[in-house]
């Protein structure tokens, strides 16, 4: 198989984890006999410090030429702590979703049973856990008309959807709920919401279609409680942009670190590949950052974008033989780890690559 | 010390667990020689069955005369699943919010040591937390203009804030966070909404004043995150209305269960003591609500809306003493507690007030 791949390492700790992300690629290409042709773009604020724009025209042009997209993580604390800023390095994320109509956010919640006791969690509590969250990602309250009064003293955000935005990612939530556990749990706050009744509406009524799916309407305040109470509950969950955004990062500490989660972003043409964790500028350049959430967005893009599951799975099994090995990063170490297995990113991909 | 207090029940569980509120109301003022005469009103979907309004005009005008109310649970699962209808029980607990000015929700996540075990969360990771939440409950999306289009294929709310709404509220975080740990965490998702930018210019002003008080800012995704994996890290937590209900839901976890969790909304006018749990109708009406949310609103009632610490102190160690004893409700039951320690309502109520 011949494929164009595209890395965007972005900002932060993006080009130490990327990197890794690539060298596995270049691996599964050698022992399956693939032919992966690499390009390199820049995104967020690195693109900025260049050319003044988050997603300068050259970076887009090779995104959607491309056949998958690699990339590691936006944002700089500059920004965060200077909310005038008019350029911001997040808007070229936002820019590259809605361009490439990437409006489905698949998020598993893949554990490993060695990481069980890295989560804050009770290990009991954990175990069994497997959810698979579906964030829309092209609409909600991120893409609605921003505005600012010119006295600076009101602000607002327009939170809106359109019944086709919600359909067809409760489609796709729903054909993923088939080949799993059945049941699908949808997240919205219709109590109080208008754009949730209308979510609410369309996927009750593509329930009926679905009638071999079990599916379930909870709010947004108790699901991130349940998340918490009870995870294993939990299938497939079906949720908006913002709440998406806050729920997946709260189910990170289930699989016991962001260090370990990856997603895949899909919709009307190339796919995008992202570990959950942000750009971590505290820990950039000090070869402390977790590769593995880049090496599973590996495994996505091969499964989802390529369709090569057998690839796919060996590198989720890479991953788990040097956890079980022993092998830990910071962040999913714990109290018990004895010093000389906790490894920098470095270390921790070529073990992986081993 | 005379005071008018009004019971407004609500639905679901309301009337069971406000009965105990107000019990101890009494107990207490026979017990301290205070005078508190006590009226009752309707809300809700108790309210829409027998006058159509969720909030009659009759209700509005005795909870402004009142010195304080005690507010049980809103919500039917009935306009859970129709999305479509018109009228709903949570209108009117937004309205009275709204009439009374009560744009300060406070949540204590109070850590009694007998339930660090029911919680899903290791009890080490747990010990020692102790977080006041300020969640902003008159402005966001809850009251924002809402729309659908004729066509029914659109939908939008709108998230909006003005200056003064983030100023009064971040002002008592700022005066609380000086009279606890020192610290604020301001959440917010400033790197893509318009309005936590606003939030934020307005938090970072603040804080030159309260220079005293170590101020941070988080993104509410990271904040759901670091709420389990690290909750001790927090003080005070000061947030806008959407953020604040999932959060300090996500939070309930901490204190082993919402069962156990009591609010205070204050700001124009009269006090309204909640718990935070909704309206349970699946368990409403079978003796196993857990009475002590709406109890420990009582002692923020004597608290902040009376100033009596000392009954206020005695309502809390109560409820510490009860749950020593090793009594549980349901909820806050686990593996080890022997059957015979695990009481409905009345018998738990029964108990705190002996
Ligand atoms: C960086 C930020 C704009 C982004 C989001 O909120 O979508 C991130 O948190 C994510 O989840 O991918
Ligand atoms: C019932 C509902 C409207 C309400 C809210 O979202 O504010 C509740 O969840 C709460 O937190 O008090």
């Amino acid at each position: 198989m011949k494929k164009n791949i595209l890395v965007i390492p972005g900002d932060g700790i993006g080009q130490e984890v990327t990197t890794w992300g690539k060298k596995v690629l270049e691996k599964i290409a050698e022992k399956y006999n693939h032919e992966f042709a690499f390009d390199e773009a820049i995104m967020g604020h690195a693109a900025i410090e260049v050319t003044g724009n988050p997603l300068p025209d050259e970076t887009l042009e090779k995104a959607k030429a491309s056949d998958a997209i690699l990339f590691g993580a936006i944002g700089h604390i500059k920004y965060d702590n200077d909310p005038t800023a008019k350029v911001r390095p997040e808007q070229g994320l936002l820019k590259i979703r809605k361009e490439l109509g990437l409006y489905a956010n698949l998020r598993p919640i893949l554990l490993f049973d060695e990481l069980l006791d890295a989560s804050s969690l009770k290990p009991e509590i954990l175990k069994g856990t497997d959810i698979l969250f579906f964030r829309e990602l092209t609409g909600d309250v991120y893409f609605g008309e921003k505005k600012r009064s010119e006295d600076n003293n009101f602000a607002s955000d327009l939170m809106n959807y359109n019944r086709y935005e919600v359909e067809r990612i409760a489609r796709k939530a729903f054909e993923a709920a088939r080949t799993r556990g059945k049941k699908l749990c949808s997240v919205d706050k219709a109590n109080v919401l208008e754009t949730s009744r209308l979510w609410r509406e369309v996927v009750q009524e593509l329930a009926k279609e679905y009638s071999d799916v079990e599916t379930e309407h909870m709010f947004i305040d108790n699901a991130a409680m349940q998340l918490v109470k009870n995870p294993k509950k939990f299938d497939v969950v079906l949720t908006a942009n913002l709440f998406g955004d806050i729920l997946t990062d709260e189910a990170s500490q289930i699989a016991g670190s962001m260090g370990m989660l990856a997603s895949a972003s899909i919709g009307d043409g190339t796919g995008f590949f992202e570990p959950i964790h942000g750009s971590a500028h505290d820990i950039a350049g000090q070869n402390k950052a977790n590769p593995l959430a880049s090496i599973l967005s590996v495994a996505l893009m091969l499964d989802i974008s390529f369709g090569l599951q057998e690839e796919a799975k060996t590198v989720t099994t890479a991953v788990a033989d040097t956890l079980k090995a022993g092998w830990r990063t910071g962040d999913i170490a714990n109290a018990q780890t004895p010093a000389d297995k906790i490894l920098g990113t470095v270390e921790m991909g070529e073990k992986v690559l081993a």
